[in-house]
């Protein structure tokens, strides 16, 4: 049986529980859905843990397009192989896996190149189908269909991912750690370490401290920064950032006359080397350029406030300041092989993972996760989806 | 007399001819001058050649602030030193020298970095006085201030320049080639090899071959480049750019109904690892961005507008595109040391110099070096001093 799997459930749907988002914010309602069995390519999940991310929060309540429902959302998670499709031969039925919304297909210009991360083959995109066609593995007992969501769909005990989208994992590491490198926590990293650089004894800024806030502290921490200023608008922030290596705190409301940036230029004097900014708001962009040094600063962006927001530089300062711009998608990262080296890091205790995880709910109650972050009271809360 | 000159003009007045731009875009007047004496810190030189730069254009042109009149343009020069004032030991009587209007100071933290040309003792302003104090080294023969450009003033038999902007010179090169390191050709060659790094066996798209882009073309070239396009609505270039390494041509105007960059994309299989806009329009950032290939692309921008022209990106493009914006000032070269490497690939000839010259007029025909920029007949026409 070439490439297909020997479980009893493999070929056949299954049956199972999920959480639906049939209503733009409304509450999750928790269903039986059939499973189809993975096509070519494709491979058929049965998801452990899985954990709310932001952009969970932001599509729930879209009402306009890309926004579309109903929907089965959640995109990091980790679980284990039920089957595989035909042509699968990278994984087989009880490997443990971590699907990434960011596609490594392992064969084309961008997945060979130590450059990029932005597969050419399977390009990102918000789509509500499968990669390899328009067409979904999901549907409801009255047969209507259920859309994906960013290629992962983990708020149901079994998904259907195409392989290019799952990264094998290392069992050892727990599910409810494990799941968070599939998003927040991988892209804050992975931003410090892989798309900023950050050296050994340099300074960094960090908009908002969040958990892909935080998780770009502790990236840069790992990378050796010297100090690392956090600022948020929640003081709260600054007892909690230095679990994740924050060094200074900066709270924009306590700054008087000045401006965020001013108060970072006096405290570094000059500017911090590098300045992530992870709120998603265009004026913090601006703030963030500012704040950093001249001569070499460069300005991470991993946040949009929407997706037609403009970011406006002057021509003139960025002619004459030797500052740099760029985003930072999945942090740069490599699905397949660089969530390898963070869950090693992990395991040697180097990355810290057990911080961001505040909450962690049964499947049942999985609209207290979205509750929690909402009032902004976590970090991440794990859901369990299958224990 | 530590650290003065033994000339015999030392320490007195210098009476001598230059060319003095009296009003907005109107004909410079070569008059007799009165060159003061080099103060602390500061070097007199005798200017053997200087070329015209677009930037002299402009400010001849600037009707408004920070236009100023009457004033000495010029400042891409080389010449020799007449006296130095107390202080300075970098130099002596007889040095050949080429004045740059980036500072190098040599002590501060951008100048000890090597990733930063931004030197903090002494930034970069539009300023018509010397750089420590607010005082011209200039009158005419009725004693009225005539002010400094860019630190330079080379339009000038004599001119007094801080030594903070003199980069000491190999007598070796001619100096109707040596004139042109002080600006324009090494801010193009500088970032190729410098500001973007552009790495053997890649692909550089130049929006705009005038001398600045052809620079850039004969950096990337020097760099390994394998494939260099340049893009100029002028047809002539695309003859010209062979000279300094341009491998392909675009012409906007013989684009069809496509765009400039998916020209480019379709020439390259997905956009250029490199873009320069060197020509300092809005728009063409824009394309230069566009033509980018996503995963890795650079965009350097090095010209602009007008100094508040503002630039606007798409929030979501900078973040799912993996390409980084960057500007170039002076290529990111060090003044004092790089363009001293620069001299030895000329000299090994390497690196081309001869080309960019296309004219060179006598001290009285200095005008005409206007009148060749403003026709776009010239690339660089030298304007020999003294002889
Ligand atoms: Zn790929
Ligand atoms: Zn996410
Ligand atoms: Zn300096
Ligand atoms: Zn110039």
């Amino acid at each position: 049986m070439d490439g297909k799997s020997s479980s009893n459930t493999a070929g056949k749907p299954i049956r199972c529980k999920a959480a639906i988002a049939r209503k733009p914010g409304e509450p999750l309602v928790i269903e039986e859905v059939i499973v189809a069995p993975p096509k070519q390519g494709e491979v058929r999940i049965k998801i452990i843990c899985t954990s709310l991310c932001h952009s969970d929060l932001t599509f729930w309540k879209l009402k306009v397009a890309p926004g579309i429902f109903p929907t089965i959302l959640g995109h990091e998670a980790v679980g284990v192989v039920e089957s595989v499709g035909e042509g699968v031969h990278e994984v087989v039925e009880g490997d443990t896996v971590i699907p990434t919304f960011l596609s490594d297909c392992g064969e084309c210009t961008d997945c060979l190149s130590e450059k990029s991360n932005l597969c050419t083959n399977f390009p990102f995109r918000l789509s509500p189908w499968m990669d390899r066609e328009e067409t979904s593995r999901f549907s409801d007992i009255n047969g209507e269909t259920l859309y994906h969501f960013l290629s992962v769909s983990s708020f149901s005990e079994y998904t259907v991912v195409d392989i290019v989208h799952l990264a094998k994992t290392d069992p050892a590491i727990p599910p409810n750690r494990a799941c968070l490198l599939g998003c927040g926590v991988s892209t804050g990293v992975g931003a410090a370490w892989k798309t900023a650089k950050v050296e050994a004894g340099t300074t960094v800024a960090i908009f908002g401290l969040g958990a892909i806030g935080l998780a770009v502290a502790e990236g840069s921490r790992l990378c050796g920064a010297k100090r690392i200023i956090g600022i948020d608008v929640n003081q709260d922030k600054c007892e909690l950032g230095k679990k994740f290596g924050v060094t200074d705190f900066v709270n924009p409301g306590n700054c008087g006359d000045k401006t965020v940036s001013q108060v970072i230029i006096e405290m570094t004097g000059g500017g911090a080397d590098y300045c992530f900014e992870c709120v998603g708001m265009k004026s913090l962009v601006h703030e963030a350029y500012s704040s950093c040094r001249k001569g070499w600063g460069k300005v991470v962006v991993l946040g949009v406030d929407h997706p037609d927001a403009m970011l406006t530089f002057n021509s003139f300062e960025v002619l004459y300041s030797g500052k740099s711009i760029m985003g930072s998608c999945f942090g740069g990262l490599k699905p397949k092989s660089d969530i390898r080296i963070l869950e090693k890091r992990y395991l040697d205790k180097e990355l810290r993972l057990d911080e961001f995880v505040t909450h962690e709910v049964e499947f049942e109650d999985i609209n207290t996760a979205f509750d929690l972050m909402t009032e902004g009271k976590s970090l991440r809360c794990v859901i369990w989806m299958n224990k």
